[in-house]
């Protein structure tokens, strides 16, 4: 996002002092709630308390709004494989676990950014951007999922797309219902994602567990 | 829907005949693929070659065709729980795989509306009674899992609620990714999901397997 122009160093009478930051969380809050493209410019200066007019003081486009939350959400989840490909040691299956874990925290922490990431449909040209640096994230997904597939480290019964798309379909769905006051914490969804798709639900049978 | 105005019984010149039906199934196509709020009553009228003033025969609001399509999910996934709760013999764990496998077959088989169902994102009154209605389904999905963790089906070490999530998360997740012409049919997704959410993805180990 370019700076602010005639953003002002001090409040002036009637219009809200927001720095760039604010303006930018607030903008991705209400798009994550009720959809990008539902929002209005004016829709975003009654959340920001703004007139209409003065509202691009603050805000080049909605559509630079979007490009810098989907940038956040796109750097954040690339880091996480960056993370789990650097780890020389470690068996695939590792690499793999920790990427899950990995994932699942930026999904937390950037929650509004990742949430429009997952919804982008691609009509305009930030939005097919976006979706051709998530299909890269996507292929490295399945790497992984393959690579601990070839080690012998996963049931060999089903295709490693395949589980790579359930699994990660699994964890993208969090950002459908998780919200910052959840009752499970970071630590909690991990490995309840963990748990149920290495070990599975059905209760260890007697002789198993 | 009600019946559309002034539809001709015949085809006009310069006026495609379009039958409810097709007029309903291409714009829940096309509000599927570029997000219900992004299109306009233009891209619709683009989408059947109709001009934008002959569209109005066609359709009576964008918002008509959003409810035929969200009430037709709901009426889907609402039979799915009905079904399973209706076997009076067999297990709840055993109706918890059911409705599992039969949750996936309607989203296949209503896959353009099921995810625009998934999507609503509840701005107006149809939006907010598809989420009202969707939240009873959801209710009734967690009640199933309960039943088969107080049974001793499932792992006890996992929030039922949570379980309920996560593996209808993955179920929905498809609607992100499968396609009519997928490479997967029903009968592959529905094993793998089963087979991930139930047995885990670690590869058996040794005395186990």
């Amino acid at each position: 996002m370019p700076p602010l122009a005639g953003h002002p160093a001090a409040p002036r009478r009637g219009r809200p002092d927001y720095d760039q930051e604010t303006v930018l969380r607030r903008a991705i809050d209400l798009f994550s709630r009720q959809g990008y493209h539902a929002t209005s410019m004016g829709d975003l200066a009654r959340e920001l308390s703004l007139t209409k007019s003065s509202i691009y003081h603050h805000i080049r486009s909605k559509e630079d709004l979007l490009e810098t939350a989907l940038n956040e959400a796109l750097d954040n989840l690339g880091a996480v494989l960056d993370r789990a490909e650097a780890h020389r040691t470690g068996s695939a299956y590792q690499k793999l676990c920790d990427a899950v874990e990995d994932s699942i925290e930026v999904l937390i922490a950037h929650l509004p950014s990742v949430t429009l990431l997952l919804r982008v449909q691609g009509i305009s040209m930030v939005e097919q951007d976006a979706l051709r640096r998530r299909r890269k994230i996507d292929d490295r997904l399945v790497t992984l999922v393959r690579a601990a597939a070839a080690e012998g480290a996963l049931r060999d019964d089903l295709d490693p797309y395949l589980i790579s798309r359930l699994l990660f379909g699994m964890v993208n769905s969090l950002a459908e219902w998780v919200r910052p006051n959840s009752r499970y914490d970071a630590r909690q969804l991990t490995t309840a994602v963990a748990t149920i798709v290495f070990d599975g639900l059905r209760a260890p049978g007697p002789g198993i567990g």
